[in-house]
């Protein structure tokens, strides 16, 4: 975000949305000073920008010196096809699924090269996971993650692969080759199981969504406890939540994912 | 969000801002033909603003001449403290009340003079409603909007008034000082009831989600058919879900409702 962020070819807006792109789920709450050591801007470029953001309610002010992404922006937001369309078609069925099984259910699509976390609803006795709807995370750590790989363009798979393959956690996929043979688990089964791959003490059943053009455009997963010995029998029904799910989109409904990944 | 929008004193970032701001709910797709007729800008200007927010991310190009707001702008909008924290510790809840009535739940915050559903789970037989997560409606002409008219300072219900009480089903309540007496009644009992007032044949028991402060923050509702003869039995259910919220709001959580509405 930062590094040249301030070179004079840079447009206002191009600065304005820096400012904008400077929170992240890890601070969700900025200083100016942080956001001028985020954007590598000037600060009196960064005062000018925040305010006119402030004025028009894309940013607000808790406190002095505080700002915050405002609810106008997050309005404007939740336009996005993939919010709207998405997951008002998923949401009726992933509600089932975790009232049937109690437990976290994810829908998850790619946005570059990580898992981005649509939706998340909360279950109730709950594990420990570090989702949140709106979070990005490394696409190879997870079960969700892994079955959009799964079905992604092997290029793009292999541009994942070339960014690293971090740790997350103690079962965590970090040999590309493993990660190879687990995609093609995944594409022989039509499921994926994992465990202790995103967070200690969690494991996850996660299944394919198939959009109306038979592309994969999201997962939706389970979460459970990883000391749950089989998870054979979350199977099902976190299959069917998909295929539910797939069958809800509007054909025509353009979800750009496969656009986007290839 | 036209009138005057080109005129020469006008900076590139509020130009850009007129750009995000001209799509909505209704217009969630737009050519560059709409957004120039939208903002009032130079066909050019937009041509421009246009390249930068898809480059960007923060629109998205489904087709050719087709515009749609991206999911890096939903992403960053998510960070909003009112979408995570408000909707984070409501949704158990909420999932709960859906569960127990089948029917359509629904979270809403005052934003600007307006109503705004902040989240809203889907029911089981559902009814037809014009709610939809980030959609704002009048707030006089529903439940929820008139428990959060019934706890803000009256000042502000006199702007609301002033504004005009559209009608906007059979029930809406387009008289000022009916809508005092209604408003009145809701800080007597504690909730509000509402028939055929946003929607005709929709009916809704809507109640106040008290903040660690002591301020309303949000209201929450269930919807029903307005052919539910006797809604009581739905009273304590919704009262209790908008207790459970209050409690498990964060003390120090600034959820600046109050503040905007004062």
């Amino acid at each position: 975000m930062a590094g040249g962020a301030s070179e004079p070819g840079r447009s206002v807006l191009d600065r304005a949305l820096a400012v904008l792109g400077s929170f992240s789920d890890e601070r969700p709450e900025q200083t100016l000073g942080q956001i001028v050591a985020a954007t590598g801007l000037a600060a009196a470029t960064v005062h000018r920008l925040v305010a006119e953001l402030v004025a028009w309610g894309a940013l607000e002010r808790p406190g002095r010196g505080r700002y915050r992404i405002g609810i106008r922006l997050w309005q404007i937001g939740a336009l996005a096809p993939l919010a709207r369309d998405l997951r008002d078609a998923a949401l009726p069925f992933l509600q089932d699924l975790g009232a049937v099984t109690g437990q976290v259910v994810h829908l998850v699509v790619l946005d570059g090269h990580q898992a981005l976390f649509l939706e998340r609803l909360p279950g109730h006795a709950e594990v420990t996971v570090r989702s949140r709807v709106g979070r990005r995370m490394p696409a190879h750590a997870s079960g969700p993650g892994k079955v959009l790989l799964a079905y992604a363009p092997p290029a793009f798979v292999a541009e994942v692969v070339a960014r690293g393959l971090p740790r997350m956690a103690a079962g965590t996929i970090t040999d590309p080759h493993e990660l190879a043979v687990a995609l093609a688990e995944v594409r022989r089964a039509g499921y994926c199981l994992s465990r202790d791959e995103m967070t200690d003490g969690a494991a996850s059943v996660a299944a394919p969504i198939i959009g109306p053009s038979g592309d994969v455009v999201a997962s939706v997963s389970v979460v459970v406890p990883s000391s749950t010995e089989n998870l054979q029998p979350l199977v099902p029904a976190v299959r069917l939540t998909a295929a539910a799910v797939g069958r809800a989109l509007i054909p025509g409904v353009d979800v750009p994912l496969s656009a986007r990944n290839s």
